[in-house]
């Protein structure tokens, strides 16, 4: 067997052992009787630690040597080796007993964490998140950094992604984007109450599904289940799963985050099968999986070409709120901008000033320039500042997110990254595809996965973040698209242009 | 850490493993999309192929020879060694190439046993089976065996059963029973027709959900699903799961086949929690596995006293056709023997003459007195000298049961035996709990609880099957138990005795 094929057959081995756990967390989340946690959280953790030490192994490190001195190897096959060299060099830098110790903090930190939030008590929290300020600290050290420390940890979940990247893009929305939203939270001119009345869950769940159908979710290659928290997991080639979440006295939730899921989907199962668990056939970054979910989520299911389409099915299904409502009606109270403290909830716009206060305070305290102590004053000051919100209490404040708790700094980033890369997509592919919305009014999406496919989903990890953006779109990261979106469509939804659609 | 610890804490790492490749097969028979089913077939295979070269590896050798020789073992903890040593060095006896080819002809002999029966056409399996059978004569040679090659077979499934043991119980069963069935299949006076009407899928799954809470099934330590074939699946300690069936027009069937695999789910959740993966944590055999499903199944549930707890249930679920239906009426028909030719589906009498039939011709191929292109009229002959029944193809003949394409011979027989065992501890439970069936009648399952707790559940593996019968009944296996069962039950029903209930 050549050098190349003998890494990729241990490559499918490790992956199996991956899929073992990725079905062990699926389950946990949706169906595992709760009696089965211990005994299946010390299996979780004992197969992810199996899997780590196989991946940084000296045997891995050989194949992956045998396999560059294969003569035979097409270009793509060296450069999915190098890339899994650099992957195997950075794992290699991060010891054993620093894992261990990670680890075992964050998993008390998470289980203090909710106790904190649910008492709303961040002094439960603080030093725990002290420590793992620390951890991260330590973490960027061992990984190491040219420019910042805080760049370590961002490319951890994207590779192309700097703090440069980062600062420059939020710097941009500092000047073009945040007085625009800020205005238009002030204007307080649409009615969205009907959508807080009683949807019941089954036929939302029923309209989901069709909805999910028709924009070619294949539920033959996955499956939609309830939990409480919407996500994604692929568990293997040809098996991608979501789920979702019912609101009862929201219409659209849950219709918008499994269509934000299904993107993370449609990702998972479009990139290449031939070479599983090697980079060739994995997601290049958390960037370009957000900018996939929120494509399909803001871009497509938010707009008005979409209910142009879906509408009337909608109205069919809760005649009884919705008969009297007008598309455009429907279609601004779904868009509405407003002052909300809690990120997950809040819309597509004032959204990134949460990110950005997140990115703010971490970074800060990756550079000491804040300790944990202050999180709480920093935290309230910047809401009151970007948002014009008083927060009642750290439940809503600084305790919202579990993130930290699970030891991820640098990880927020790459959803306002990942926003922005789907807006700069979304230009390309009007420029690629004319008819784009005329056919999104008529029910068809094929010719959207087909533009994907080529132009993100094929590359696997053999293109970064940014070489992506350059091969969809002829530039890397380029804020201005999401910031001309934004206009483009807010600025008729809030001065009414459209009324008489 | 002490040699039994290092052992114990081993054992346990490979029941992660071996927890995975059970959620993935309880996936892949439940929820899992199709387009899964490759790689999960593939997962699965790696993954058990691994745990085995983990059990069978020198390492594990040295880690049992070490707990052995540690200085403060207890009585039962030395036991529990010992037995592992023995299914260690048995497990060794079979070359990893014996069980690769082993493994690979029954994938294939599977899928064609799946066209052939659904064409019904036994000459597709027949060279397969042909290569099964040599097989299992050269897995009973390696494993090694004294009075009959069967008896290696036998083993694998219940290590105290014997094809002496098989063969004294089968002649008692024939000398004594057979007669006694046949005339009652000649009686045909019981009209079970009202069973046979439409009846509600989710109504049938709302009374059996009920029925299992009232017997004890813990639905926190497990869950109940659909799947193909119904079946019981130990995913880890504490999460125990079941599947069923349902069948719209046949009322009873999805109740008694839920409680049937309750019996196995709750064998497996009594068993001692503190060392999984070793024999003390695991159940004893495939016998008494069948002992606890079929004395719940049969014993309980099939009994008079349950129904005159649950019948008026029954009928509050199912008004419109049961309430001009009585009591009698209904026990009788539930417990109507008839001449069936599929084993499944056949009453809890006449079903061990098809696992006779069975066992007599695996015998025999094992001796090489018939071969298999004797078994299609080896069958039928078979068939109407038991039950009187023309056999019309292979389909509901010899290719009706998938065990032989999975390369298991010898494992019919405890379905047998397990039955007889269950009989058995009925009357010993009888002797212990005189007020057993008043007890029932009211809906108290405690004390049969914990009857089963202390006399079958405890001993895990520590006991074999004919230990745990001298244990809890005071001798080893005896089939005049079932024989006077059967016609304690079946002459009143028979005879109309009790018509007044």
């Amino acid at each position: 067997m050549s050098g190349y094929k003998k890494l990729l057959e241990r490559a499918r081995q490790l992956h199996h052992l991956y899929s073992a756990v990725a079905l062990m967390e699926w389950d946990l989340e949706t169906y595992m009787p709760k009696g089965g946690v211990d005994s299946r959280s010390e299996a979780i953790a004992f197969l992810s630690r199996r899997l780590h030490e196989n991946f940084i192994s000296k045997e891995m490190g050989e194949l992956i040597e045998n396999a560059l001195a294969d003569p035979d190897l097409t270009e793509a096959q060296r450069k999915n080796v190098l890339i899994m060299k650099e992957d195997y060099e950075k794992a290699k830098k991060l010891p054993p007993e620093f894992v261990e110790e990670f680890s075992k903090t964050t998993s008390k930190a998470f289980v203090v964490w909710q106790e904190a939030k649910h008492k709303s008590d961040f002094s439960l929290f603080k030093p725990y998140l002290a420590k793992i300020v620390e951890l991260n600290i330590e973490k960027a050290n061992l990984l190491g950094w040219e420019k910042h420390p805080y760049d370590a940890l961002l490319s951890e979940y994207d590779k192309s992604a700097t703090t440069e990247l980062v600062e420059k893009v939020f710097s941009t929305l500092k000047e073009q984007f945040v007085d625009f939203v800020q205005d238009l939270l002030d204007r307080e001119n649409i009615d969205d109450s009907f959508l807080r009345k009683y949807y019941d869950k089954q036929k939302q769940w029923e309209f989901t599904v069709f909805v999910l159908k028709k924009l070619g979710y294949p539920f033959d290659k996955g499956r939609m289940d309830y939990s409480e928290h919407p996500f994604t997991i692929g568990i293997n080639i040809g098996d991608v799963r979501i789920t979702t979440k019912a609101n009862e006295y929201l219409l659209g939730d849950m219709l918008l985050s499994s269509v934000h899921e299904m993107g993370h989907a449609l990702y998972d199962l479009g990139l290449p099968t031939e070479a599983p668990g090697t980079p060739m056939s994995e997601s290049t970054s958390l960037s370009i999986h957000e900018s996939q979910s929120r494509f399909w989520e803001n871009y497509i299911a938010r707009s008005l070409p979409f209910w142009e389409h879906f509408y009337t099915a909608l109205q069919g299904f809760f005649h009884e709120h919705l008969s009297d409502v007008s598309l455009w009606k429907f279609y601004r109270a779904l868009n509405k901008v407003s002052r909300c403290p809690i990120r997950i909830q809040s819309d597509e716009l004032t959204y990134h000033f949460h990110i950005m206060i997140r990115y703010e305070l971490e970074k800060a305290l990756i550079e000491r320039r804040l300790t944990v102590d202050d999180l709480p004053h920093e935290w309230n000051t910047r809401y009151k500042a970007y948002l014009g919100i008083d927060i009642k209490n750290d439940a809503e404040g600084v305790l919202q997110d579990v993130h930290w708790s699970h030891g991820t700094i640098g990880y927020f980033p790459t959803y306002s990254l990942g926003t922005f890369y789907g807006a700069q997509f979304l230009f390309a592919m009007e420029r690629d595809i004319p008819e784009l919305w005329q056919l999104v009014r008529e029910g068809n999406f094929t010719p959207i996965h087909q533009w994907l496919q080529k132009n993100i989903w094929s590359h696997g990890k053999l293109l970064t973040s940014e070489e992506i953006a350059k091969f969809a779109t002829g530039e890397g990261l380029n804020v201005h698209y999401f910031i001309q979106y934004a206009r483009n469509k807010y600025l008729p939804i809030y001065e009414g242009e459209l009324e008489t659609v």
